[in-house]
This record gives structure tokens, sequence and C-alpha cells, in this order.
């Protein structure tokens, strides 16, 4: 594997996890209302970080071979994705809006998983971690709109 | 060209772009100093939906072509970055923070312009604007710090 090409492709997982220092969840996340099975807090970081150290590895594993080009596509898909779901569920505190937003990303990070995974077993693979994840969040994110049905999203256009 | 490529490709600059209508410029927006050469306000839009689709073609053409790793690695930077900087800008608020995302971006589509080009002429000339563009929008994302001097990005850990 291509060091520098890891360590470009962990750059793009970076902008994207900048967003999870960027958008504190502070007050407003600790308010709402979460199912009993939320994941403690600490497990958010934790997970993040592994996950976007597997996904530059499983970039990098598949970048040069020979017909990644959708695998490469769907990776650029993801992390899109990535870096624009926290600002919509932390900065506009848009809980509908980030549901689609979620689907989304959770339909990339499945085609990124099949696509690197047809060229790699260990690319495919460690993006398994990233799939279960997003299917964690997905659920955590539906859960939080129907527990906090009268929750409003920052009206920033009038603020 | 792959158009199915094609299409993967302009759905990444779609999320990205989505952060464009979900965060509103607004009264905020209107209310800042500008410099007097600020762009007209109906170019941005414009100007974007034609650079997201001159990179997915460019993406396209180059993500089948032998040699292409740094190249899509590069892809994948610029458009995380570019999903990260509007909401920092209009989400955060935070004209200081997003400077560094803004110089990020720029080298990012600096190299992603270089990376092109050394596979495939008409996909190195598409990322020609983007660049021209992002190099307007450092020097007003800049212009604009220093002229709201006293604007304070907005304290969403205590709202």
């Amino acid at each position: 594997m291509d060091i520098m090409l890891f360590l470009l492709f962990l750059a793009a997982t970076f902008a994207a996890g900048a967003t999870g220092a960027l958008f504190p969840t502070g007050e407003w996340y600790k308010g709402l209302n979460k199912p009993s099975w939320v994941p403690p807090n600490w497990l958010f970081p934790v997970a993040w970080t592994s996950i976007y150290l597997l996904i530059a590895f499983a970039g990098a594993r598949v970048a040069g071979l020979e017909g990644s080009a959708y695998a490469m596509a769907f990776w650029a898909i993801q992390i899109a994705l990535n870096a624009l779901w926290t600002p919509v569920f932390f900065g506009l505190r848009h809980l509908r809006a980030s549901i689609p937003v979620m689907i989304c990303l959770w339909c990339a990070v499945l085609g990124a998983t099949i696509t690197h995974w047809q060229l790699d077993t260990w690319a495919g693979l460690a993006f398994v971690p990233y799939l279960a994840w997003v299917t964690v969040a997905a659920a955590l994110n539906l859960s939080m709109l129907k527990l906090n049905p009268d929750e409003k999203p920052l009206d920033l256009a009038n603020m």
C-alpha cells in the first residue's frame, strides 16, 4: 500500500471528521430524548476515528487497482455525505432533514463496501464496521426524530 | 465517458452543494461588510452548478484510467472540504475558522487540477474554473474577516 495515498485519503476523512469538533453536541444534545440503547458519548469519537483509519486504508489499497473507478466514485460520495450529516444534525439541529442525508450515506457506504470488496477482500472488510455503525446511527437518528416531535430546527435565516 | 460514473460523481457534488440550500445566507450575510468587488449573489449558484458539472465530468473521465489513484484521492479531499466550508461559514458563522478550511480546499483543488491534467487534458481543464473560483472565494473570505472584526461566531455549545 502506498503510504502517501493512505495519508491523502486520511486527509479527506479528517475534513469530514472536523465537523465533529466544529459542531459541538453541547447542552442541546444532552436535552434531547434518546432511546434506551443510545451508545455512550465516548464511543462516538472512538468509532469514527477507527472507521476513518479503516476507510483511508481501503481507499489506498483499491485506488491503484484496475477497475477501481466505481469504488472511487462511491468513496467520494460517502465522504461528502459524511461531512454533510453533522452540520445538518448538530449545526442546523434539523432532526428531520438529517434523515435523508443519513439514508443516502447508508446507501453510499453499502455501494463502497461492495465495490471495494469486488477488488480486494481486505478493503471490503475495512468498510464493514462503517456500514454497521451507520446502520446504528440511522436507527438512532430516526428514533430521536420520533422521541422529539416538538424539536424545531435552528432558524438561521431569521437569526 | 461512462455516464453512470458521471452521475455518481455528480451525486457527490450534490451532497456538497446541498449545504448551499440548507444553510441560508439570509439577513446575517446581508448585514456583513463586503469588499467593493464582491460578486453579485446570483453568480454563486450559477458558478457552483457549472463547477459541479465540470468536476463530475473530470472525475468520470479520469477514474477509469491507469494511474488515476492520486487524482481520485484529491477528488475525494476536495469534495469533503467543499461540503465542510459552507456549514462553517454560514452555519457556525465562523469567519475565522472558515479560512483554514478554504486554504485546504484551495490546495486540494490545485492538487486535483494537476493530477487530472497529467492523465487527461480535458479533465485538467475542467478543474481550472474551480481553481479560479476558489481563489476568488478565498480572497472574499479573507476580506470579509478583515472587514468584520467584531463579528462573533454562533455559540452553538451554549444555545
